[in-house]
């Protein structure tokens, strides 16, 4: 059983033979997240072998916690990790935005490697900070370019020790990405796959408005379930929007009415061109979508 | 300028304003190897956001140590890592060298990591452990499977932000394709491009013997310049055998006179099976290969 660590920015499990016979109230430990924690021979390092998830915690409370939870089960299902104990990490969640429940939002990260090459133990942590203040961004917008991911948009099935669709550690294409973007003058990315198919963001969802319906690229294609998309689907069905999935093209993201990319964290944040060409926001769904995940919580 | 700090196994530089002005000759420091020494906020582990080398040592003297400095300099530009300082890196690998020297062949570990997150400073460690006995492996061979690297062996030209050519920490996609491997019953992978060209294994390079001739897949494609290989290619010429790069297909593989998978502290292992089909070993070359490989030291 893993027994995350967890602090107002964490810690891993150094598995002890203390924590190691802790009772399950014992099952993480807080840490100063100043100092190091993480020996040079885990694999999350060496490797980028491991997984982890972004949370959102509003005043304290994480939002989309079981969905966060469900998803780390299984990315690390994907890379053939043991099978997290979720009780212990949501209390571990749980006491870090307790811990920062003073900050109107919080960004917390759940790691989960590996561990130390040859132990074959697991290492994870849970790590808090004030979150960015993304609320002019949600107004403004932001500029994407679309990158060829070099994949198929069905190599989640053909292929799945390519890891497409877990969320693992293994992320520097997607920070390479970004840089791509700001070099052309953008703030995003939008993948698409060899196949020309609409796919994610480096660190979000995709997410179109096509009239009255709501559409993100279909699960089954080589991208994350998104835990936001999730939440934005329920409130738009309960607003009478449709909601769908859609295999698209980058000419479906240009005509499409409004375009979004969802993340834990910055929410719903518009976006005002496509390769140099712009957008029109949708302002009024962008307001509701973003109020109602600023006050969701589980 | 990186100041990377230096162990038996090793410590990240911690930008300590101490370190920060030390002067040249203070560029690490030694550390002890069983503390954790890496921040949960390091890009390294959050991003697999770095690059490294794995360098073998035989009696403590560095194996190709020029062309591993070469090569971190540039996984490191196609990262957009600050360039590191060679000769600190070359001063931290030899004191590592030096202090493990009593073991028979050392396995050394060079880590560069885009630092912690805002910092703007980067993170680098050198790591080293007495290697693993590979003598009976290299004698024995391994069986291999071909696995979809699912990028066309172009990718390197078209999308140069999928990374590939730069050694970086985001391996997990190597070490699922290892794990694919043994559930199929086989030792290692050799990677193919999605329009079926050979590349290279997750942590090695390809070489096959047609006739008199050795040849690797070539520069160019979406792989690492091998520098195991690049030894190999030196001793062959030595020998009158003529070397060069070629794009094989997995039937070039099958119809190869003999092949290998080459590394640096694994050396050549003869591939005895490819898909499950026995390949022939050319047992002397391999011996010479190894014969070489064991002594060189730059």
């Amino acid at each position: 059983m893993l027994r995350p660590a967890s602090a107002p920015a964490g810690v891993p499990d150094t598995r002890s033979p203390l924590l190691g016979e802790a009772s399950a109230a014992e099952t993480f430990r807080l840490a100063d997240p100043a100092l190091p924690h993480v020996s040079v021979r885990d694999l999350g390092i060496t490797r980028g072998d491991g997984v982890f998830e972004g949370i959102s915690a509003v005043r304290g409370r994480p939002q989309a916690l079981d969905a966060h939870l469900r998803r780390l089960a299984s990315s690390a299902a994907a890379l053939d990790l043991p099978e997290p104990d979720l009780d212990a990490w949501r209390a571990a969640i749980l006491a870090v935005c307790a811990a920062l429940a003073a900050h109107p939002q919080i960004a917390v990260k759940a790691v989960y490697t590996r561990g130390v090459e040859g132990a074959g133990v697991p290492t994870g942590w849970v790590h808090g900070l004030p979150a960015t203040d993304f609320r002019g961004l949600r107004i403004s917008g932001i500029a994407v370019v679309t990158l060829d991911r070099g994949y198929r948009h069905d190599v989640a099935q053909t292929s799945p020790w390519l890891l497409q669709g877990a969320k693992t550690l293994s992320y520097a294409v997607n920070t390479a990405a970004m840089r791509e973007a700001k070099r052309r003058g953008a703030d995003d990315v939008v993948f698409v796959s060899s196949d020309g198919i609409v796919l994610e963001g480096p660190t979000s969802s995709v997410l179109l408005r096509r009239g009255n319906a709501l559409l993100t690229p279909g699960t089954g294609l080589a991208i994350l379930e998104g835990t936001t998309q999730g939440t934005v689907f329920d409130f738009a069905r309960g607003r009478g929007l449709r909601t769908g999935f859609e295999l698209s093209t980058v000419a479906d993201l240009h005509s499409a009415d409004a375009a979004w990319l969802l993340s834990s964290v910055r929410h719903a944040v518009p976006i005002t061109a496509i390769d140099g060409i712009p957008k029109g926001v949708d302002r009024t769904l962008t307001d509701e979508i973003n109020v109602h995940l600023a006050q969701v919580a589980e």
